[in-house]
């Protein structure tokens, strides 16, 4: 097993180099590209619908979706109209930089704003490849319990904003919505968390005005903003 | 990138090694071992405290707790009076042979009939790794939605069982229970499908029923079972 990190270390380099085309293609559109991780179920798909309800007429979204298997999430966000491409891994953990680049190649990036990145549901493995997105967001959902950013603290530590789904569910569960605050703060103690519900739409407009006032201050910015 | 393939090949042939040296233990102690395998928060360490109180004083139970960090599990197991070992990966997203290998020395063989190993929350990586386990089980939980297994079929498509965990918030969530059985049926006809409850208990004696019959019939074996 000697040549395993040298080849872990050539994939993770050559993956950097494609993400930093992408990011660089994605600057001179003026795309803001967000990359959305969670574990499977969360609700990625429903924000991303929420979102795309939330911003019509202020901002031009397009979206790729990472799965495993099958095209459910692309059909869903299909019928919205937005553009999408599904990315299928086959038995891939993650998102990487090349399948991004190709799904690029099929979206109009001339009409595009805010290019949403549905990566594969899993809280671990994501973190590790950059895509050449600006923001890293994860959607943690109340279901899962507030125990999650002691277990998988990578993901928690890395993202720019992250999103509680499902806080409808909150009389149903003994969820404690501090203790789960105060974990996240202890390991990432700058990103926001909005507190939403998918099903009751409680909580979009927090996480949508964020999102448009990201994409307004890198429209602001004279030159594109410092590659990955 | 052309050395990756062997590389992955050693590492799995070298995993499959340690499993069968596992496998062979467990099966000199008597010890029936479950592979148990499900997203973040679907609720495995529920369920295995709700099969440690249903089967007090019928099968003796052991615990390897898999996480990227913390020992929050291992902790609430312990306070069952069940011996448990935490595992924790860092960064790694599956449990494999020699972590379980190292965890064996620590638990008391002799004393222990059942040994329930909790791998890390993750749908996909898990699967590729065998442990030495007998019996590999999946828990889904409703709030996760019932188009998973057409997301994650390798996962569906290896286990022996799957339970599909927090039924009592059915009446809350869209969760289409028929579709779910169908999805499941179509990846995997034998497995049996225990729909559950850990926070009314609803449903979990027939969970553990199958349990204890899968050991007996494995003492009831002349010879070990066949090495994986």
């Amino acid at each position: 097993m000697a040549a395993e990190l040298p080849v872990v270390e050539e994939i993770l380099s050559a993956n950097d180099r494609i993400a930093a085309q992408n990011r660089k293609l994605l600057d001179q559109h003026g795309i803001l590209a967000v990359n959305i991780m969670a574990s499977p179920g969360a609700g990625k798909t429903r924000v991303i619908l929420r979102t795309i309800e939330a911003l019509r007429g202020r901002l031009r979204i397009a979206v790729i979706e990472g799965d495993v298997a099958g095209r459910v999430d692309a059909d869903k966000v299909a019928e919205t109209g937005a553009p999408v491409v599904q990315i299928n891994t086959g038995g891939g953990c993650h998102l990487d930089a090349p399948q991004v680049q190709r799904a690029l190649r099929q979206l109009p990036l001339d009409g595009t704003d805010l290019l949403l990145i549905e990566n594969v549901g899993n809280l671990i493995c994501p973190t590790g490849f950059a895509l050449g997105e600006h923001l890293k967001v994860m959607i943690a959902s109340v279901p899962e319990g507030h125990d999650k950013p002691l277990k998988y603290p990578g993901m928690f530590t890395v993202v720019d904003a992250l999103v509680l789904n499902k806080t409808d569910l909150l009389p149903y569960l003994d969820f404690n919505t501090e203790a789960f605050r105060t974990a996240v703060r202890a390991l990432n103690a700058a990103a926001p968390l909005f507190e939403v519900s998918c099903r009751t739409g409680e909580g979009i407009e927090a996480w949508v005005e964020w999102l448009s006032r990201r994409h307004a201050g890198q429209q602001g910015n004279c030159s594109p903003l410092p590659s990955i």
